[in-house]
């Protein structure tokens, strides 16, 4: 089999990977374990916050009316009528001259339309009882919380799709969703291809390198905040490469190879996709590194074939298998998070097809700026120590001098991008 | 009990939990397992990489003399002796004249000092055998990874107190290791204090709020990587509420409690402090929201009382929590990343005292702007929404026109910073 590798543009890569990226089905969890998960269904208010008038401190409660003449050295008395917000609460309706004892939440007793913080009312002790004295007048409706002035009822709360984080977990909670509906996670197949793999507890062996790419897509995985299964290496027998393959089907949603996916005799993996009767949608990318990054599509599932080198295998995972995951759960914003930043270094290499440099982005006086991480030659490892960005640097382009503003992909981001560009 | 309460600055807040914030021991897990833990102890290159002279690509090793007299039209033909990276490995000297087929991440052959990429030789046959014809001379060197180039033998490759990433978890699986020492991770008892909170199954009652604080601190103890247990509620039952703390430290690392810290006559957490023998260490902060954040220790151990207001217990969480919880973890960097933004739109309050307003930060153009989420009162749940940073504001100010530049705090980085400030 010779195989014509036409590379094609990375959108339309982005495009032929998201028709074959179905949304999963949802499950229903305990909202305490909801923490990055995605929401299946939007989400309303089923009643406004606050749900009654309150009190947004510890304080009085008062008719403002009664401290209008407070203020330039002359003070006003009000009784204290009671407490609100004890076991014994008081149920009275405040008139004037009357002010009511109330706590943080303390829903705002009847006659009162206001409340005086604390440190602001001084007790005192007075024939007929206590009272508070105030130095100022206080105006209608200070330091009350109105009905539905946080949030409306029926308001759209949190659109499906949205990933979960404490805050929107709060909001949540404060509405009494004890389970939610979240997609279910895609589960993420590993394999290893390549003759000269060996295991992580094997001395090291002269024209081997350990399969250190396993541990890395596991990891990236986990960064995407779904589980992987590690299906072990495929060595130099076909067959033994697709009995895995095949298993790992039965087991997985997408299957991501690194290895075996180049033009080099020892590449398995386009005869693999052959033996198969795999549909391949693309195998090579008009980009740098990971030009060979595959995908095929077997039994309705993906398979994306992912360099052996490193650094490739590390964008590969990245631009496409991220994407792929992200989509599958169904996320509003499925694309990695595209920005500018300033180009702290030069980078005098020309690019001939788009390519995406590991680097490092820093902030400082309110701008952004990226430099590439380590030595960029795509089998390095040491790129990868330090890099949470890929710069990009568009085809046809002959090198950036520093002070230029580019676009960067940020790695680390939790938001991402609606669109792939 | 009549306490006085006198506020101290965050920084020395900082400094106090940081003195009771030891770095707990030690465990050993599987590289696999690793993603998001923190290193317990410096790592290096127990061998160069690479650790042989090797080809980057596929193509072909050969003696660059043999081509010196390549170009300007006229080509040189090499004789294809042999194939490294096949079963049948290739171990004899090259000569001039001829070329060895090799694999990405071959070893060089001897006699071989360059490679040419498999698209730049064309394979033509010959008299005597097969050839390839190569146009342009090749320099010594060219397309061969040297000993050590990406690393080198000895080389720290990662300290102790970093957060293992899919980057650097590909680096440590390349030098072979399979079990590394992490810090544990601290355990986290979660406790909501205040007799106006509902259970989320309940139907909402008047004067009552739903316990929507402990759901958020799960989720932002997941946030942090680390696990937390949830202890339930004390009501307005003294006793129970001592019982409670007790059971707590016996299982945790650092108890965690939302609610009764205020000065309000239902907040009994100052009275529980008080029966347990417990060293307050502070009970107010000059800041807002979250003045009233507290922290004592017990048996050793940090309990650290934040605010019933949603929005204060999340800032409170995010500024104090979390950093004793990563200074736990040994973490190089444990502050949470203080960076500077363009404000979007004006805030025209005044900040009496250091004040922290949930945050919108977005990119645009190389540059980082903020804008204040959602609507800023410590009690309002709908800030915390959309909310990824906190805007600094500090005492004294008279408010902030847009365009200003101001320090935020970003809650969803990964990096930190090594210092509070």
């Amino acid at each position: 089999m010779v195989l014509v590798r036409k590379p094609i543009p990375i959108e339309e890569a982005i495009q032929k990977l998201a028709a074959e990226s179905k949304q999963l089905s949802t499950e229903t969890i305990y909202l305490e374990d909801s923490f990055g998960r995605v929401l299946a269904n939007d989400l309303y208010a089923s009643h406004p916050i606050p749900s009654y008038t309150r009190s947004p401190y510890d304080g009085y409660a008062i008719p403002s009316i009664s401290t209008s003449k407070a203020g330039k050295g002359h003070s006003v008395f009000l009784k204290i009528v009671g407490t609100v917000g004890m076991e014994n609460e008081w149920r009275g309706t405040i008139k004037e001259g009357q002010a009511v004892k109330v706590m943080t939440g303390s829903p705002l007793p009847n006659g009162a339309d206001s409340v005086i913080m604390t440190e602001l009312a001084k007790v005192v002790e007075r024939p007929g009882g206590k009272y508070i004295e105030i130095r100022r007048p206080v105006s209608k409706g200070e330091n009350v919380s109105q009905i539905g002035e946080d949030i409306k009822e029926n308001q759209l709360l949190v659109k499906k799709g949205t990933v979960l984080n404490p805050g929107i977990i709060a909001s949540l909670a404060t509405f009494g969703y004890k389970n939610i509906s979240v997609t279910r996670k895609p589960k993420i197949g590993i394999i290893a291809a390549g003759n000269n793999l060996s295991n992580l507890e094997e001395p090291l062996q002269f024209g081997k390198v350990r399969n250190s790419n396993t541990y890395m897509l596991i990891a990236q995985c986990k960064r995407c905040r779904t589980d992987s299964y590690n299906f072990g290496q495929i060595g130099n027998q076909l067959n033994n490469g697709i009995d895995k393959i095949r298993s790992a089907l039965n087991e997985t949603d997408v299957i991501i190879t690194t290895g075996g996916i180049s033009v080099g005799d020892d590449d398995d993996m386009p005869k693999i996709y052959e033996e198969l009767g795999a549909k391949v949608l693309f195998n090579k990318i008009a980009m740098r590194p990971g030009s060979i990054t595959s995908a095929a599509v077997i039994q309705n599932k993906l398979l994306i074939g992912l360099s052996g080198n490193p650094a490739a295998c590390y964008v590969g995972f990245e631009l496409f298998a991220r994407s792929v995951i992200k989509m599958m759960l169904g996320q509003l914003k499925p694309f990695i998070k595209r920005t500018q930043a300033i180009l702290h270094k030069d980078f005098p290499k020309p690019s001939p097809v788009t390519r995406f440099v590991r680097g490092k982005v820093s902030f400082c006086d309110g701008k952004i700026y990226v430099e590439p991480s380590g030595k960029d030659k795509s089998n390095m490892v040491s790129s990868l120590l330090e890099s949470n960005s890929f710069i990009v640097l568009p085809a046809g382009t002959k090198g950036y001098s520093a002070g230029s503003l580019v676009d960067v992909l940020l790695l680390e981001d939790e938001d991402g991008n609606e669109q792939w560009l």
